[in-house]
């Protein structure tokens, strides 16, 4: 039957896609993915390109990320009908999301709008943070711990909250936020704590082992993540 | 080079494993995996066996889980040194983990004792709670939301703070502690918000929508989690 499936494709490296997520993606007859910035390849589109057939139908769409749900919402309602016709055609559709499509994903609203109409697959994916602490061999949690995904634009209340309450804290989407972050990380002394790592897993990974004299201006590339861990 | 490889074999599924993961798993010359319990086949060699190669030395060892850590790690010095004399000597050595090597793993503490000693290689794997959080269809975190991930085993003034400050939250390790946390839950109101999930993505996974009418006697896979979600 024809279906509608998000794939998550990990952090960057193409061999930390799944099993089932490279066979999927070979199966599909048309493919979704975020427009591009101006000019800038699409990372998803690159790392999910080993995969694909040759016969793929790539749509590339423009979802627009901005803070007001309804508006976004909004914009997809087009997005979401184009999916539904194709599925109902009997195409199997895919839409290809960075990390894992349950976490901070725009994958979610389309599941949301066409979810109860077609039939859809979620196949999850390796987050940014999972590859991280791999990467710079720290565990997110072990024993009676626990950890937290919080993202940098949360209020500072929760922040801090967050950050009290936790032995690890990922902070993402840190990037354009250092402002907010870095005075809150050196106020539970954390700086020194911190590891800060840009495109987790791909040929440009960048790791920081703390974060005391990062200045809060730094252009960060987007996919940067903390890593947060007090012991 | 040889290595010492930990390697992340997700939920349940073989095809959850990543690509990158299946790689390595079928270039092995040696890999530990835990024995399992009388008469019980190990999960992770099921999951791993589709890729491992017929060459593949197996060594099952008794890794303890004893909740004393020094205890824990005085047994596991032996099975350390095994593996530092097998790298030594040329082999490239595995130890699989399910889920994800850098969450709630043994393997922590192996890589902790050996990691300045020989070359090792962390390779993510998809968790269980990502892999349910697809599995139902529940974001774990969108927007300016948090979420975390705590055991059952955690004292429970530090489960209060968690499912009050996030979201959405993942509790593991509940088989044998719903006596102590479905209280919580029911003070909370978030049992009716609740989804029980036992042996994610294998064939005799369980989902239960709710557990209001949970008995905290109810006898549970060691492989349960749940995923507590506010709104």
């Amino acid at each position: 039957m024809a279906r509608f499936y998000g794939i998550g494709i990990g952090p960057g490296d193409s061999e930390l896609v799944t099993v089932k997520a490279s066979r999927i993606l070979g199966e599909l007859d048309i493919l979704y993915t975020p427009e591009a910035k101006k000019g800038a390849k699409s990372l998803a589109l690159e790392i999910a390109g080993p995969y694909l057939s040759e016969e793929l139908m790539i749509k590339q769409r423009h979802f627009p990320m901005v803070r007001d749900k309804s508006h976004k919402e909004g914009q997809w309602l087009d997005i979401a009908e184009e999916i539904v016709a194709d599925v109902q055609a009997g195409k199997n559709v895919g839409f290809i999301t960075l990390g894992d499509p349950m976490v901070f994903s725009t994958y979610s609203y389309l599941l949301d709008i066409i979810g109860h109409r077609i039939e859809t697959k979620t196949i999850p994916g390796i987050t940014s943070y999972n590859s991280i602490a791999a990467e710079v061999g720290l565990p997110l949690v072990m024993d009676e711990e626990s950890f937290a995904v919080v993202p940098a634009t949360a209020d500072v209340q929760h922040l801090e909250a967050v950050l009290r309450t936790h032995e690890t804290v990922v902070i993402m989407k840190v990037a354009n936020h250092l402002a907010e972050v870095l005075p809150l990380l050196k106020q539970f002394d954390l700086l020194d704590k911190t590891v800060l790592v840009s495109r987790s897993s791909t040929d440009q990974q960048e790791i920081r082992h703390g974060v005391a004299d990062l200045s809060p201006e730094e252009k960060l590339s987007y996919f940067s993540t903390m890593l947060v861990k007090k012991h």
